[in-house]
């Protein structure tokens, strides 16, 4: 088993707090560098070539800080590009789509599954294609959801009425598939789970950053410490709302400072 | 006068469709390169740093088509970076800040004046400052309505309640200021003229790609021809549905094929 110490996180910008957030939860004395790519964001409306390229120059990035392992705390990355990652980079890589999918068929009792996510995640068939690999009768059916990431994004919480009547237009179209277990497949969507929880009251939604967060545990020796894990943060866009906006996103740790990335370089 | 024959026309993705396709209509025989940046697209939400980095690219591309002037149809460009852009490239660059601004000032009575754009474009206060310029006694009010370019690009149109409830959203922090012009600062938002002018019915929507069309006839000796105008299509991710939805923007001309440039080699 690998030991890890030193713990890179990216995202395509700031969803990805909220699985960094599970994994400084679930795992103490971490040190975990973060980077958000505030500069190229969003990537779920980007063709699956060009998302290959920004994560690989996110991968040199986070290889340069010496990090031992990377989490992809990103659908989009995780759904379009982890074999090629996985070819080019030596060092072990997890993302988001096996711990989702394991997660999300241990709860199902009908196997019948939903993944929500943005245009390229679903595009990409790689949920089901991982759900069908574990479970070959099971049912899936995807739902491409491109404006859930602008709403959290510009503030519009679970609670908005103009959240509520877009997570209805999405969701319906899961009326006639049944299914009891819906993978939320991007990981900003955690801030909506109260709005999805509320049209589809029977159906349970997965986390894919607490799966993953307990699924480290498992593939790797971590620090036997209870000292709280850190977390340097980077941007490639020096948005001085970061702080703020992550210390929003963040309840298990604090931010308090930010450096810039010129990612281009990388 | 300088004389127009090769026109560069650049945003960050698609909006500007709206701005080419009003130069197009009233101005024939112009020979037009567009180019939309749709793998860094939307400019709207980044630093101005990052946008002038961006903008100093897309117009060296341009540079090496060969136009003889350029128009920047991106609100967030022209309020971020004009002077920058103007100070480094010596051929004429034209925004759609100033044809806005004229545009609004000739129509409006009351000279209370609103303007609606992304982040960037109403932080940047270019619509504001040039409104004063030209107006003194002018008062302004800018509004960012960040939800509304998401939106449009994921189809979500004027008619919709989804797109009504937002609109009304944004446009009620106009309620007490009274204003009887209000300039659509992103180019996008002609889109939504219609659910604009249902919330607000006394009040004059300005197009600035309209006004800029008619500037242009103005600024430049054009092409003596009746021949329609000629645009070769550019964009930085070679997303397939670019022609498809280029289509439903335009109705003066049409798009038949789209070259791909790799826009970080500029």
């Amino acid at each position: 088993m690998n030991s890890l110490r030193r713990l890179g996180v990216f995202d395509s910008g700031l969803g990805g707090l909220t699985v960094l957030n599970e994994i400084c939860k679930n795992n103490q004395g971490l040190d975990v560098v973060y980077f958000g790519d505030t500069a190229r964001v969003p990537y779920g409306s980007r063709t699956p070539k060009t998302i290959t390229r920004y994560a690989r120059q996110d991968m040199r990035f986070l290889l340069s800080e010496g990090v031992d392992a990377v989490v992809i705390a990103c659908g989009t990355v995780s759904a379009n590009c982890l074999p090629a990652l996985k070819e080019e980079f030596s060092l072990p890589i997890v993302g988001v789509i096996d711990a989702g999918c394991e997660a999300a068929l241990a709860v199902s009792d009908s196997k019948r599954i939903g993944i929500i996510g943005t245009r390229a995640t679903v595009r990409s068939g790689a949920y089901e294609q991982r759900l069908h690999q574990l479970c070959p009768e099971a049912f899936t059916k995807g739902v491409e959801c491109p404006l859930f990431v602008p709403l959290i994004e510009n503030g519009f919480d679970a609670q908005d009425p103009i959240t509520r009547m877009t997570v209805e237009r999405y969701l319906s179209a899961f009326n006639a598939a049944k299914v009891d277990t819906i993978i939320m497949g991007c990981t900003h969507y955690p801030f909506l789970t109260e709005a999805f929880q509320k049209v589809l009251p029977q159906v349970q939604f997965i986390n894919m950053g607490k799966a993953l967060s307990h699924q480290l545990r498992e593939q790797f020796c971590l620090p036997d410490s209870t000292a709280p894990s850190k977390v340097s943060y980077f941007v490639s866009d020096p948005d001085t709302g970061f702080l703020s906006i992550a210390n929003r996103y963040l309840d298990a740790i604090e931010a308090n400072s930010v450096q810039t990335v010129n990612i281009d370089r990388f």
